[in-house]
C-alpha cells in the first residue's frame, strides 16, 4: 500500500515518553492506584498497561526532568508524535481491565434490580449553577468547570445527585412518588495535588424520592449490604457508620447557633481526622460558632452510643426517634450486625439533612467505600415543592482495592465458543462461511487467518476457546470440517450443515 | 422536620422556565429528536420527558422571547431556581429512555461478543493533540474543546478511533496482533446552528488491529449485518455501500495530483450530495486540483458499477483487486444482499486510505446509519510502525429513527418479581423482613409503604409485577403472608419460611 504522509506533519510533536525508572517517585505514589492495581490480578494474559498509566501520573505533578533521553534497549527509542497516555488523571480501560469494571457494574446493576430501582442517566456535562454550593465543601472547591464556546459555566460533573433532583423536578407531574432510581456514571474534579489521585471516577448511585421516613434509608443500606454480601465481603471485613444530621442541628439549638451556619457547620467538622482537631475547632469559630458551642459539638460527635446521645440530648429530639428506627428496621432486614452509631460520621456534602452513612473497611486502611443520607432540601432550594429524598453514591476505586486486598477479585478471562481457522489461504472463503454460519446461531466466533497452527493452539487457550475448527481442503471437498473439542482434546470431523 | 434554608441564597437566580406553547418552532426541528422520539413508543406507562427537551433545545436556537410569562393555570407558576434542562444539546435519560438506550446497546454488546471482539473503553476527556487533522473534517471543525485550568489544550472527543490508536501504541509489545475491540461511548461536537441538532450522540465502535487484508473489512460488516438482523432489519430496509479510497488515490495518480493532497480531496469530495456538486468543484480547485482532474474525479465518483471502474482505472489497481476480494467474501459470509458497490462513498474523516463504507435506508429518508473503513496509517501518523488498522461508528440515534419508522421498537416495560406491601403501619418491619429474605434469593422485590391497596394493585399492573405479597396481622400472627399471583388472580396464604 502507498503512504498518504499528509496527516503527519500537522501533528503536534511531543516529546519522546520518558522511561519510568528515570523518574525519582515514592513507592506510596505506586500504591495510589485505583482500578489499575487491582487488574494485575484479574488479567488472563495480557499484561496490564494500566500500572504505567498510574506511575506516569504521578511523575507528571512530581519532578519532572526535561530532556532526559530514553535509555537504550528501553525499546523507548521510537519518538513519539504524540503522548500514548489519557489526560493526567484519566484512566484507558484495557480489556482486562475492562472486563472488571463490566464485572462490577453488573454487580451494582444485579443489586439495584433486586431492589427493583429503575436506572437512569444524566449528561457528564452539566450547568456549573446545580454545583453552586458555598459550605467550603472539598467537591465544589474542586471543580472541573470551564465556559463553553457560547459562553456558558459548565462542569463535567463531580457528583450526580444534583443532575437526578433536576430531573425529578423536570418530569414533574408526569411521575408518582415514590422514585427509586439509580445510575451509574463517571464523575470529575480538577485539583493541584501531588499525589497520583485520580481525576475521574465512576460511581454507582441509588436514590429514592418521595419517601420522607427512616425506612427509605433502611433500604439503601439493604442495597449496600446485598452488594457486598454478593462480593463475598463479610460484615467482619466491613461495617457501616451510621448518624444523623439532626443531632448536630439539635447540638446547634442547645448552643443558639442560628439556622444558617448548619451547612457549613457539617462541612467543617466532616473534615475531623483529615486536619487536627484544633484546626476544625479554629475553622468552627471562624465560621461563628461560640468557643462553648464548639466545645458541645467535638464531645457529642465522640459519641458511639445511642444511649449516651439520648442522655444528652433527651429523648424527644427527631435525631434520636430516627437512628432508633433505623437501626430496629436493621434487625428485620437481617444487617445489624453491619451497622454501628457514630455520631462522627457527618459526610462532606451540604446538602444532607437527616441520616447518614458510609461504609469503611473494619482495619482502617482504605478511605470510605461508600457514603449517603437524606437530603430533604435539595430539592426546594432548586426551586420545586418540598419533595424528601435519601441516597448514596458508591465508587468504584476503593471497593476494588479492598476486593483485591481480601482475594476477592474474580478471574475473568476470555471466552470464545469457536476458533474457526482454515488451513490453507485459498479456504479462506469458506471458513468465512464456517464462521458466518456458526455466528447466526450465537455463538462466539473468532476466525483467525495467516497464523501457524502452533500460534492458533496457543491463542485458543489464551482465549478459552471451547473449539477449533479447521477447515482443511481434503475435509472440505468432502463437504466436512474437523473440530477439535479443546477442554477434553477429542476430534472428530462433522459435515459443515451439522456443525452446531 | 425543620427547614435549613442555607443553601437557597446561594443559588444563581434564573429565570422561570418558559411555557412550550409559546415559542414558535417548525415542526420540523420537532421531528429532529434522536433517542427521544423513539421512546414515546416504547415507554410503558409513565409520559417521556423527551419530547419537551428536545423542543427546548430548538428553542433556544431560534427566537428566545425573553420574559414571557408562563400563562395562568399552565402549571408553570413556580419559579425555577435552577434550569430544569440539561445543557443544550445534551439528554436525560429517564427510566423510559434508559431501558431503550441499555437494549440498543446489549444488542450491539451481543454482536460484539458473537465476533469474538473485546470491550474496551477510553476518557471521554481527551488531549486536543489527538484530533488536530487540518484536512478540514466537520468533525475537527467542530470539536468541543477548550483549556484545562492547567493550561492543556483537551477535547469532548469527537470520534474514539485516535484514542483506540493511542492505546495499542501504548499497549506496544505487550498484546499480541490482531487485535479486535469494541468500544460504546459518548462522542461530541460544538456546532452553532439553528437545527436542534444535539451535541453528544453514543457510538459504537469495532475496530480490527493489525490485519492488513480486505477480510477485516468484510468481518466489520458480517458484524454490522448481524446486528440488523438481530434487529429484525432486513436488507430491503438497509443497505450498505462499499467503496474504497484507492480509487480517489488511483484518480489522483491518473492525474499526477500530489499525494500530499489526498486526505483533503477525499474530505471535499465527501460533500457532494450536503453541498452542490458546483460547490465541491470550486472547492477541489482551491485546493489546488486541476480541473480536468475535477471532472475525472466527479465522472469516476458516479460509478456503481465495479466493471465500469475497471474499464476507467484499469484492472492492476488495488482498489479493483480489494474491492472484488470484498465482494467475493461477501458471498461467502451469505450477506451480498447487503451491499452495493458505489465510488460515491468517500466518507468524511481523514484518515482513511482503503475500502469505505456506510449503511443507509433504502427509502432514503435519513442519514447515514453507520460508517467505516481502513485507516492504515492513522497508526504510524502517531508515531507508531505501521500497523494495519479498520474499523466502524455506529451511532445511536438513526439507528433509532429507523426502528420506530419500520415499528421495530421493542415494548420494554418494567419488571418487578414481588411487590411486599404491610397492610398496617406496624407491619413496617415484617415487610422489611420479608422483602429482604426475598431479595436474598435474588428476587426483584419492591416493597411498598404508606399507600392504599387499591394503587398497589395499579403499581403492581403498571410495573408489570408477579406477585403481590401483602403482610397482614392476622395471617402474620400465624406466621403465614397472603400471596396474589397477579397473571392468574390466584391467592393463598403461606407459611413465611416457604416463600419462594
Amino acid at each position: 500500500m502507498s503512504a498518504f504522509p499528509v496527516l503527519q506533519h500537522h501533528l503536534l510533536f511531543l516529546r519522546p515518553r520518558l522511561h519510568l525508572s528515570f523518574i525519582p517517585f515514592s513507592p506510596r505514589l505506586r500504591r495510589r492506584l485505583f482500578f489499575s492495581a487491582a487488574s494485575v490480578q484479574c488479567s488472563s494474559s495480557l499484561p496490564s498497561s494500566s500500572s504505567s498509566t498510574a506511575s506516569r501520573d504521578d511523575i507528571d505533578e512530581v519532578a519532572e526532568p526535561p530532556g532526559v533521553p530514553p535509555p537504550p534497549g528501553s525499546g523507548r527509542e521510537t519518538q513519539q508524535l504524540i503522548d500514548v497516555n489519557p489526560p493526567r488523571g484519566t484512566r484507558d480501560f484495557p480489556p482486562e481491565d475492562m472486563r472488571l469494571r463490566n464485572w462490577l457494574f453488573q454487580q451494582f446493576r444485579e443489586v439495584s434490580r433486586i431492589l427493583s430501582f429503575e436506572e437512569v442517566d444524566f449528561p457528564v456535562l452539566e450547568s456549573e449553577a446545580l454545583f453552586i454550593r458555598k459550605a467550603g465543601e472539598e467537591i465544589t472547591q474542586q471543580l472541573y468547570n470551564f465556559e463553553d464556546k457560547g459562553g456558558r459555566r459548565v462542569v463535567l460533573r463531580p457528583e450526580i445527585t444534583p443532575s437526578l433532583a433536576r430531573l425529578v423536578i423536570k418530569q414533574g407531574k408526569s411521575v408518582s412518588l415514590p422514585l427509586k432510581w439509580f445510575t451509574i456514571g463517571q464523575c470529575w474534579r480538577y485539583e493541584r495535588m501531588t499525589r497520583g489521585r485520580r481525576r475521574e471516577h465512576y460511581q454507582w448511585n441509588m436514590d429514592i424520592i418521595g419517601v420522607s421516613r427512616v425506612r427509605a434509608e433502611a433500604e439503601l443500606v439493604n442495597a449496600i449490604v446485598l452488594l457486598f454480601e454478593r462480593l463475598g465481603i463479610t460484615s467482619s471485613d466491613v461495617g457501616i457508620r451510621v448518624s444523623s444530621r439532626k443531632v448536630l442541628q439539635a447540638v446547634l439549638q442547645m448552643y443558639a447557633i442560628p439556622e444558617r451556619l448548619f451547612a457549613e457547620v457539617c462541612v467543617i467538622v466532616d473534615k475531623l481526622g483529615k486536619i487536627t482537631k484544633e484546626e476544625v475547632e479554629k475553622e468552627l469559630m471562624s465560621a461563628g460558632v461560640t468557643s462553648e458551642a464548639v466545645k458541645g459539638i467535638v464531645e457529642v460527635l465522640s459519641l458511639t452510643s445511642l444511649d449516651k446521645l439520648e442522655a444528652v440530648l433527651g429523648s424527644d429530639v427527631e435525631a434520636i426517634a430516627d437512628l432508633k428506627k433505623f437501626f430496629s428496621l436493621a434487625e428485620h432486614y437481617g444487617y445489624s450486625q453491619w451497622i454501628t452509631f457514630d455520631a462522627s460520621v457527618v459526610r462532606g456534602l451540604a446538602y444532607y439533612t437527616g441520616i447518614v452513612f458510609e461504609a469503611f473497611d473494619r482495619e482502617g486502611k482504605l478511605r470510605a467505600i461508600c457514603g449517603g443520607g437524606r437530603y430533604d432540601q435539595l430539592l426546594s432550594t432548586f426551586g420545586s415543592d418540598d419533595i424528601p429524598a435519601c441516597g448514596f453514591g458508591f465508587g468504584d476505586a476503593v471497593i476494588v482495592e479492598l476486593l483485591k486486598e481480601k482475594g476477592l477479585l474474580p478471574d475473568l478471562g476470555r471466552q470464545v465458543d469457536d476458533i474457526v481457522f482454515p488451513l490453507d489461504e485459498e479456504l479462506e472463503g469458506q471458513a468465512s462461511m464456517v464462521a458466518s454460519a456458526l455466528r447466526r446461531k450465537g455463538h462466539s466466533v473468532d476466525l483467525v487467518e495467516d497464523k501457524r497452527l502452533k500460534w492458533v493452539f496457543k491463542h485458543a487457550e489464551r482465549v478459552n476457546a471451547s473449539r477449533l475448527i479447521l477447515v482443511g481442503n481434503s475435509e472440505w471437498q468432502r463437504g466436512m470440517v474437523r473440530v477439535k473439542v479443546l477442554s477434553t482434546r477429542e476430534e472428530y470431523e462433522t459435515k459443515i450443515d451439522e456443525l452446531n
